[in-house]
């Protein structure tokens, strides 16, 4: 077969700082997935595209070849509305866990599509991994069933959507080419609308634990992810959230598990319940219901039951203890003051060092590995108390994890109420 | 054995616009020629190079990891001092047949160790090999002992130099990263301070047929191989030159031998007389005989006799008949005039199509084919006199040549007298 173009001209357009053409930019993602064009080549190209950029038209096409390279769903046949939450990824985020059966106690079914956590930030199926007989794969067939039946389901992403990008990401990992708002966007993006939901609202997180430090290019990204959904006919929001400290008081698996629950059952701490809702509106406005508030859902106990079939379903117990980490240590408070600072990076490479993350794909996790906090920003403690308990089956791991968090809080002398108000943890949205 | 440096972390340093450290250099370059480093991972960093740039202090450094990869020769216990010439590259440069037996009639020895052609600029070697016998592999031992005996040697380039070189050089051929002169300055510097050579003069094309098309590139090469010699100790000169039009008379194999004899013979085409005279007095002053006048030795035959051996002792016959094309087509003049342009570009492509040049490493070239060139710009022609003369084996290559001819050459009705005089061809020094 002849092909139209060839790999060193595709790449030399983008080092030129010009245009990729749509017929340059459907023929080098299908040849990749071809092995026409080499990962030599392709990351040179990524390269390129990090350093000169991509407009509007071209981040666009790019989404579209990485969809066409796979297969796409449909849930237009279920009998509610669909919407689905992608998160960029923080320290502590369990978010997905309370707010999938909270929107489907609503009316709105939530196919949710999930990754595994890689580093310091957490992944959604290591956590509900850790409860007794829970399985993280299912069918399409039974993905569809378990939406029409409960209204949630929280899974792994089939290996039939937008492939070139499954590729791509691992190319992109090794090659120094993850930064790049372009192919960051398309990767998201294409696997969500190849995914068929039917709205959709982006959790894009700020500050030290999360992967965009400034609220300038988590805004860019932000903007240029809605952009490719609403062109796409995709209703998409996105809420740019504080990740400058841990969102609650665990960041494990097993141990935001229990969070999660204790937020389903009406309790829990406040910013993971502030942040819970502030999604839950999003995507019930997303999906045309924006009449319904998700707080009495939360009140009444209609979430939780939710929960409980949406575990049920796919095999776990909701009501087995969840495993707990062999070893524990308590990190105390060196002066009493006012907690006026506590690092997200910090707490999440603490809880990564733990056990409670991977640093290669494929690696096992510690479900009861974690870090729980005992205090946060604005809290008041005295010298002595505990200001975090260290969870893991290795105790080895302690003076490890120790370390990440030396430099990674401040206590001063000043009251609480001498503080500024705490900003709320949602700095802005777009959409 | 556990690496000092992580390939991602080295491409992001890069990437983000900061200095390569001395060990962050040493250690990818030697990284990749263990295969520890990918090949895209190194295509990602020499994309990053390209559009970042590196300073003289990490060109140099990358220069000598290129040299650490491999062997190093000497050529300190010859009689005489040693001097080598480097071309970027051009359409019709056979500068080094006649030059390196001219400098070496005059006292110093040329150890020209030569490479193939790629593409439209002709290879050194794949010139000579058209002399019946003539062989272009030499061992270190024969190439030593035939520069105490001949005092010049012109033969392929062994594998023991600079081998990361070699293979970022073919990884850079299909990534479009040939472009970045960080690469280009390193890859030649680090062959030629390896190979051992008191003196260097680099001959700097600049024009429609050379790799540099603006002098401002070209002057930016120049420096910097100039810089990286120099502060190694070796003395380093270059001269820009024109290739906006072919140097003599002829592009192909066997016919630029027969011009290059021709020189050696005391005739010759004017500008490849003097372009080898520069360089000759280039490389003699740079290897401390400033005061020899090579002209002389062009003209009493000294430099046509150091010819004959050299091409004896690589089992070549100097006086046997050299191969002749099968077929030829000749391109008349449409009208009369002056020839007032003819471009070096077009006439490179043309004799690369007859089968000259190759398009792959490894391709067969065709020691007949090629461009005999009857005017050169300046001269008068009559209406339907000839003005080139394609020569090839295949006949059905003409149609294609020509057609790379037919925007490449102006007639017009002024008087040669009236145009402004040609330029020197040599159009800067640098050192």
């Amino acid at each position: 077969m002849t092909e139209p173009f060839d790999a060193p001209s595709v790449i030399a357009t983008k080092r030129d700082h010009k245009r990729l053409s749509d017929a340059q930019i459907d023929w080098v993602v299908d040849a990749y997935t071809r092995d026409v064009v080499a990962p030599e080549q392709m990351s040179a190209l990524a390269m390129a595209i990090l350093l000169n950029g991509m407009d509007h038209d071209e981040i666009a096409r790019w989404t579209h070849a990485m969809i066409a390279s796979g297969e796409r769903m449909d849930f237009s046949g279920l009998s509610r509305p669909t919407a689905d939450k992608h998160s960029t990824g923080g320290v502590g985020d369990k978010i997905t866990l309370p707010l999938a059966p909270l929107v489907a106690a609503c009316g709105v079914a939530v196919p949710q599509l999930s990754g595994r956590g890689l580093g310091h930030t957490g992944g959604t199926l290591d956590k509900l991994e850790s409860i007794p007989g829970w399985n993280a794969s299912l069918s399409n067939e039974a993905m569809m069933a378990q939406l029409e039946d409960v209204g949630a389901v929280i899974c792994a992403a089939g290996s039939g959507l937008a492939p070139a990008d499954k590729m791509l990401y691992g190319l992109r990992d090794v090659t120094g080419t993850i930064e790049a708002i372009p192919l960051i966007a398309s990767s998201i993006m294409s696997k969500k609308i190849a995914e068929g939901t039917g709205a959709l609202v982006l959790d894009v997180k700020v500050g030290s634990g999360a992967f965009m430090k400034s609220m300038r290019r988590a805004r860019e990204l932000a903007e240029t992810m809605v952009a490719l959904g609403t062109d796409d006919g995709l209703p998409t929001v996105a809420l740019l959230t504080d990740m400058s400290t841990p969102l609650g008081l665990t960041a494990g698996n097993a141990i935001e598990v229990a969070e999660s629950v204790e937020v389903l059952a009406g309790g829990g701490p406040a910013d993971v319940v502030e942040l819970t809702l502030a999604l839950a509106r999003e995507m019930l406005a997303a999906a045309g219901k924006p009449d319904v508030d998700p707080t009495e859902a939360l009140a009444d106990g209609r979430a939780m039951d939710v929960w409980r079939r949406m575990i049920a379903a796919q095999g776990g117990d909701p009501d087995a203890p969840l495993p707990q980490a062999k070893e524990s240590h308590v990190i105390t408070a060196p002066t009493g003051g006012t907690l006026t600072w506590l690092d997200a990076l910090g707490v999440g490479v603490a809880a990564w060092r733990l056990g409670a993350g991977r640093s290669r794909p494929g690696d096992d996790v510690q479900a009861g590995a974690g870090v729980v906090m005992h205090a946060k920003p604005g809290d008041a403690v005295k010298a002595g108390a505990p200001l975090m308990t260290l969870l893991t089956d290795d105790p080895e791991r302690f003076d490890w994890a120790t370390e990440a968090l030396e430099e990674s809080f401040d206590l001063d002398d000043r009251d609480p109420s001498d503080l500024p108000a705490a900003a709320s943890i949602v700095l802005d949205r777009i959409g």
